[in-house]
C-alpha cells in the first residue's frame, strides 16, 4: 500500500517546531510493513489544503493527516476535507455528548467554539480521542483511505495505535496479516548484528529491519501469516532465535527505555543507587530520575567537576589524584566506592574523562573516559576512548554505565560495547 | 518570494530520524522576511524526486533541497535535478581539488567514489563547503532558483547561512532589504509581550514577530529598508526600544542559550557555582556542564534524592525535614546554603518540589517547588506551582534557577516569571 503523511500548521512552515509526528506516524506504518512515499506539510491555508488533499488521494492509498482539527478559526482540516471531496458537514451527537463530558470533567462549561469539533463529512467514521476534545476522521475517497488526527503528539500517538493501524490492518483485506515487535540492544554494530542474524532475515515471511538509533541498534522482526494465530507464532519464533542468539544485548522491547528498565530491576529486587559523575555533568542522574518513581531505589548523586569537590565530597583520597590525574581507573574506583558509601546505596556508579573540544593531552586524548560501578562485593572499572563529540560522548558514557548496572542485576558479565574502540 | 523546503532520504521517510533540517532553514527564511509555503520530503527515489523537483519548479520561486549529496549510490540529488531540467553533468575541478586536501588533512587518500561529488549540472553554481566534502549547487530554472545541501546538520547550517542566504537576498534585487535579528526572552508570556511592544510592530518597514520556545518567548524584530544602512539603522533602533521597554527580560540573541550566558557572566565575573538538586535531578547540572570549558566556574552539584542525602551531604538539619518537610522554604535555603559551603562556591542554588505524577497531598500539589540562591550576603528563595507534567516542570524549574544566576550576576531583581502561577 502507498502511504503518505501530511502535517498541516502555520508553526511548522514558518519553523518553529520541530515536526516529529511525521516520523512517529512513518515509523508506526512499518510496523504494518507499510512504507511511507511522501511527507508534505502546508499551512492553515484551504487552497494549499485542498491541493495536497487531491494529490495525496491521486497518489496515496494510505493518507494520514495531522493537525488543524482544534476549535479555532485556523483549524481548517476536516472543512476543506469536506469541501475538497463534496461533502456536507454533519453534526455527530455522540462526539458532542463526549465533548461535554470532557470539560464537565474539569469542572468547566463547553465554550460555544468547540462545537465545531463535533462537525464531521458525511460518511466518515468519526475516531474517538479519549485524551482531548479532538476527535479523529476516517473517510474514503476512491481508493484513498484518509485518517484525520490531532496535531497534539499524545493524543496523535494513542489514536493512531488505536484507532488508525487496526482499521489499516482491516482495509488490507486479503493480504497478509502483518504482526511486528521493536527490540532494543545495546553493545553491538549494525554490521555485527547483521552478520550474527543474517540468517533470520532470509525466511520468506518474515522480515527483520535494522534501525539505528545512537547509541542503540534496535531491531524490528516482522512476521506475515495468512491468519493473526500464524503471523504471531511466526513473529514469536523469530524473536526467540534473536533473544537466543543476542542473550543480554536485548535490553527492553518497544518503547521502554534502558533507564525504565534499570529501574523496574532495581525496585524488584529491592536495591539502591547512587551516581558521581564528573564528565557526565549529571546528565546520568537526570536520565535516572527522568522515569516518574524514581526515588524508590535512587538514592542520590554528587557532579564532581573540581578535584577538591572529588576530596571532600566522595573521600577520594589526594594522593590518588596527585599520582594518577582525576580521570585514572583509581579515581574512578575511589569515586564509585565513595559514592556508594556516602548514600549507603548498593551500587555506586561513577564516570570520569574528557568529553572535550578541550582538555585532551598525548596521554589522555579527548574521548577518554573511565566508567565504574561499585557494590559490596567488588568495583569493576574500565576505560574506553569515545570518537564522538561532547554531546554524543557523555550519552555513550551514560549509556555504558546504566547497562552495566542492568548487567550486574541480571548477573551479567559486564561487558563493553564490541563496536566501541577502548581506550588505555 | 514564495518558497519550499524539499528533503530527501529514505532514513526520514521511515522515520528513522526527525527532520529538523526542515524547521531550521524555515526559519532561517524568515530572518529574509521570506514565508515558507510548502515542505515535502522524498525517498531516494530516482521518479519521486524527478516528479517532486518538477512540481517545486511550477509553484515555488525558491527551492531549499537538503539530503543526497553523499557518495553512495543512494545519493541522487544532483545526478536528478541536471536530468529532470535536461542539464549534463560537468566536472567542477576547484571541488575535487578542496575535496582532495579535505582528505589530506585527515591523512587519507580521497576514494574514487567520492569524485562525484565534484561534478554539477552545467550552468549551477557551486557552493563551498568548508566543513565537509559535499559541495552545495545553486540552479536557476526559468523563475525558480533551487539550492541543494547536504544533510549533514552542521553542514547545511553553515551553507545556509554563509552561501545561501546571501544569494536569496542578492536574487531579490529592486526589493527592499532586509534585516533581523533573534532576542530570546524569558519571563513574560506571549500575550505579556505583545501588549508591552504593540506599538512597536506597527512602524511600517519594522515587523516584529513572535514563537513560543518553552519556557521562553522569542522576538524577532525585522526591518526593511531601501539599503542595507537604511535597514541595519532601522533594525538597531527596534532593538534598542525593545531592549529598554523589557530591560532583563531579554536574556540573549541569536543561538545563545541560557546556561552559556550563565557560563560567560560566570567567567568574566572570576565567580563559581554549586548547585544542589532535588526535583530537578540532575538536569540543571547537565545544562551547565553541556557548555565546554564549565570546569571554569562550575565547581559541582549533588542530586539528593533521599532524605538522608540531604542531611549527609548538605548538612540540613535533620530537624528541618521533620517540621517543613523536603518541600519547603527553610530546606530549600539549607541546601542551597549547604551546597555553597561544602563547595566553597560563590553560588549556590538549589531546587526541591513535586514534579510528579505521584508525589502530591493537598497541603503540597504535584507541581509545587521551592528555588533557593545563596550567596556571601543573603538567601533568596521562592515556591512555585508550576502547572506543568514532570519534564516540562523540571525544565521551567531549572530556567528560573539559571535565569537567577544571571540576575545576581547583573544586579538585577530575583523576580519570578509573570506567567507563572505562583505557589504557596
Amino acid at each position: 500500500m502507498s502511504a503518505e503523511v501530511l502535517t498541516i500548521g502555520d508553526e511548522l512552515l514558518r519553523g518553529e517546531i520541530v515536526d516529529s509526528n511525521k516520523s512517529y506516524l512513518s515509523d508506526r506504518l512499518l510496523s504494518l510493513d507499510i512504507e511511507t512515499r511522501f511527507h508534505a506539510s502546508v499551512r492553515d491555508d484551504p487552497e494549499d489544503m485542498a491541493e495536497a488533499f487531491r494529490r495525496a488521494r491521486e497518489r496515496s492509498e494510505i493518507v494520514l493527516v495531522s493537525g488543524g482539527l482544534g476549535p479555532t478559526r485556523d483549524d481548517l482540516t476536516i472543512e476543506v476535507l469536506a469541501r475538497t471531496f463534496g461533502h456536507k458537514l454533519v453534526l455527530h451527537e455522540p462526539s458532542l455528548a463526549a465533548m461535554r463530558a470532557f470539560f464537565a470533567r474539569f469542572g468547566r462549561s463547553m465554550a460555544k467554539i468547540n462545537e465545531k469539533q463535533a462537525w464531521f463529512p458525511e460518511g466518515a467514521e468519526v475516531l474517538p480521542n479519549p485524551i482531548g476534545t479532538a476527535p479523529g476522521t476516517m473517510l474514503r475517497e476512491g481508493g484513498t483511505l484518509f485518517f484525520c488526527m490531532p496535531g497534539v503528539p499524545r493524543e496523535l500517538y494513542l489514536m493512531m495505535d488505536e484507532q488508525v493501524l487496526p482499521r489499516i490492518a482491516a482495509a488490507r483485506r486479503g493480504g497478509p496479516v502483518v504482526r511486528s515487535r521493536l527490540l532494543r540492544t545495546f553493545g553491538l554494530g549494525e554490521s555485527n548484528l547483521d552478520e550474527l542474524l543474517a540468517d533470520v532475515a532470509t525466511d520468506g515471511p518474515v522480515v527483520l529491519g535494522f534501525r539505528t538509533a545512537f547509541p542503540d541498534n534496535y531491531l524490528r522482526p516482522l512476521a506475515r501469516g495468512a491468519t493473526a494465530e500464524e503471523a504471531d507464532a511466526r513473529l514469536a519464533r523469530v524473536v526467540e532465535t534473536i533473544r537466543a542468539r543476542l542473550g543480554a544485548m536485548v535490553y527492553a522491547e518497544g518503547e521502554q527505555t534502558l533507564e525504565d528498565v534499570v529501574g523496574v530491576r532495581l525496585r524488584n529486587a529491592g536495591r539502591t543507587l547512587a551516581v558521581a559523575e564528573s564528565c557526565t555533568g549529571g546528565l546520568l542522574a537526570e536520565r535516572i530520575t527522568s522515569v516518574p518513581g524514581a526515588s524508590d531505589y535512587f538514592l542520590g548523586g554528587v557532579v564532581v567537576y573540581a578535584n577538591e569537590a572529588k576530596v571532600r565530597l566522595l573521600d577520594v583520597p589526594e594522593g590518588l589524584l596527585a599520582e594518577h590525574g582525576a580521570v585514572s581507573e583509581a579515581v574512578a574506583r575511589a569515586m564509585a566506592t565513595g559514592v556508594r558509601e556516602r548514600f549507603g546505596a548498593d551500587f555506586g556508579v561513577a564516570t570520569t574523562g574528557i568529553s572535550g573540544p578541550g582538555g585532551g593531552t598525548p596521554e589522555k586524548p579527548v574521548g577518554t573516559v573511565w566508567i565504574a560501578v561499585a557494590t559490596e562485593e567488588s568495583t569493576h572499572a574500565e576505560s574506553f576512548l569515545f570518537p564522538f563529540e561532547r554531546e554524543r560522548h557523555r550519552e555513550v558514557t551514560c549509556q555504558v554505565a546504566l547497562d552495566w548496572i542492568r548487567r550486574a542485576l541480571l548477573g551479567e558479565a559486564l561487558v563493553a560495547p564490541r563496536y566501541l574502540r577502548s581506550g588505555r
